[in-house]
């Protein structure tokens, strides 16, 4: 079972915005992605955040969970043209990937809207890090060229307000990739506006925030990125846009799973629990991921070496290798997946008919409330029942 | 689209059978994870095979699917009792994964079975394959020693008919590697024999039976393998049995998917498809996976090199890297994805709230019918809905 803390969501949600107070008209828009659960949009939307959205799906969780008063930010790529259609006429700014989808957004909407934007690729000239890859290896966005052309080709085509994109990092914690990036959109806005006279209305410098999955990281220093921001796009005195997820819900989302056997001692010591990978795919596919695990009740007695397993019959599900746990640990003790709040059940999947785990959201009265059931079989016989 | 051979799963079935002439009551038990759609199972089952479970949905999809005449093979690790009862009220061989879980079956069933198996782990003794891994390192299966105590359990709580198992390599087309497991289970079983009086009823080699993903490769010689298990086994005289998923559906399964606009240029050619690396996660998750792709109707101009991308967003859904496709490819045109059979539509997910595919299976006459729905947003929220 996923557990969410309400009081932390807000939390961090104040202290994204208190990091941004600097620019008017500041909105997060929470990457629906990361955390797609009706509840916690509701949540994160009281904070006052907009939405990211980047499927049709989220679009309509957005719309159904009535949560788009904020602002949705569309940024989809390959799109077909009922999604940019429903994304217009739920009022989203669509952030087009590429300089083509200038044209398909006049046709599928039959006109341009009067706020857009483009996503912009630097290619080369800015290092991604480890989770997003290499700019230029990434096929999202366009080159600085087609970002200029695309900008002349809105405003032909009657956008009021342009706007500009980019998201260069993932999981980042240094200030100095922010203000870097932030420095990358300020040259080309300042392009836009020398070579073309073309004014930027709005800048969205991504997401990317990153948040500590070891306790013996240093947190990152919001308010040191917003600084960071600032020093770059303050003076344009323009709104900044932002797309964080991962900082908002990542660290105040766990996921809490029971032991089921003992220690079982085989060519290796093996501890077992009642989840397995498929609810924390990201242990598998994610280099490097790395999340911190602790046994309630039993935290000062980090001894004993194992390799924590799941159920499934799959390679990958050994979820934790070789780590320290206490070697008093029983069946029926609860551990806790720490950091498990965003991109965790948002991923998972029903390999081997593994069960996704359902979601329970704290609140800050310490009551909790089922926000996502667990699923039974019938969900996965769902696309079969009847045929 | 996911689009399946009956006849080619037929084939394919055949050439196994025939492999295995040589052993008295021979059965594959097919690995339901590979592909579990009961369509699927149902043509399998009337190849003569059983099936391998190793979850509750599994058990559940067999039962409600009909299709357990020939036998089922549990081969779970961590299982709850509840799992063991009902396989076990399904007629399954419970293959117990580890020593201590001789003990939970006896007291989850009431006694234990008339039959039932362990799983062999030889740790060190034996490399695995770049799928599945070295054995050492993996969580199934237990030591010698603690197999041959297990047997001795097994006996004394009253087992009949003692069987082994194994699974040490996975996606393995070379006949020597499969004489090697053979051998490894012939000795096992003559140990249980010479040192504890057990003959050993039935010895499950396993599953690995590998296929080509790349028409440039040789594909695996079935009859070679069967003979070089049949070296190693054949004088025992006892039932052998398999557990081949890929090697039975693999091939036989297509993703079928449409090319959704132009070759579109950035910092590199893309291609779009309408569908996503949901859909085929084991490009982002198996080392160096590679599929086979063609356009329909455009085979004979491979000139140009593009990278295939779907709609997610995510860094992983470049699905096909530099793949030379042809220059002429236009909107609408369709794109096969070949060997698409197993562990594909099984291991799809809804990251970004992409939808997972359907299926159709494709009749020895040429006819075609539905055998898994699309899904539709409804299926995201059916875990929220009226919450």
């Amino acid at each position: 079972m996923f557990v969410y803390d309400q009081l932390g969501i807000e939390t961090n949600a104040k202290a994204l915005h208190e990091a941004f107070r600097w620019s008017p008209q500041y909105v997060n828009h929470f990457a629906v992605k990361a955390t797609p659960t009706p509840e916690i949009l509701r949540i994160i939307y009281d904070t006052g955040m907009g939405f990211d959205c980047s499927s049709r799906g989220e679009l309509m969780m957005v719309d159904q969970t009535e949560v788009g008063g904020h602002g949705i930010f569309y940024s989809s790529n390959n799109t077909p043209d009922r999604d940019y259609q429903l994304a217009s006429g739920l009022g989203a700014i669509i952030n087009v990937d590429k300089l083509p989808y200038v044209e398909q957004v006049a046709q599928a909407l039959g006109g341009l809207p009067t706020s857009m934007a483009i996503r912009y690729n630097p290619g080369a000239i800015k290092q991604g890090n480890d989770i997003i890859g290499d700019p230029q290896q990434s096929k999202f966005g366009d080159t600085e060229e087609h970002v200029l052309d695309a900008l002349q080709a809105m405003r032909r085509g009657g956008v009021e307000r342009l706007g500009l994109h980019t998201m260069v990092v993932s999981n980042e914690k240094e200030p100095d990739s922010f203000a870097e990036t932030a420095k990358m959109m300020r040259e080309l806005a300042d392009k836009a506006s020398t070579l073309f006279g073309l004014e930027i209305s709005f800048i969205n410098v991504g997401g990317g925030l990153g948040i500590n999955y070891s306790p013996e990281e240093d947190p990152v220093d919001v308010a040191a990125v917003g600084q960071a921001i600032e020093s770059e796009l303050g003076h344009l005195g323009v709104p900044i846009l932002t797309e964080n997820g991962r900082f908002i819900t990542g660290p105040n989302g766990y996921l809490l799973t029971r032991v089921t056997h003992g220690i079982i001692e085989s060519h290796a010591p093996y501890l077992q629990i009642d989840t397995s990978i498929n609810n924390m795919a990201r242990l598998a596919t994610v280099t490097a991921a790395y999340h911190h695990i602790n046994i309630l009740g039993r935290d000062g007695d980090l001894t004993r070496p194992m390799h924590v397993v799941g159920s499934m019959c799959a390679n990958t599900d050994k979820m934790f290798k070789d780590r320290s746990l206490p070697a008093s640990i029983q069946p029926g003790d609860l551990m806790v997946i720490h950091d498990a709040g965003a991109h965790s059940r948002a991923n998972s999947h029903n390999y081997n008919f593994r069960l996704r785990a359902g979601e329970v959201i704290v609140r800050p009265n310490g009551q909790h409330q089922l926000i996502r059931r667990h699923e039974t079989e019938e969900h996965l016989f769902a696309t079969t029942k009847g045929l």
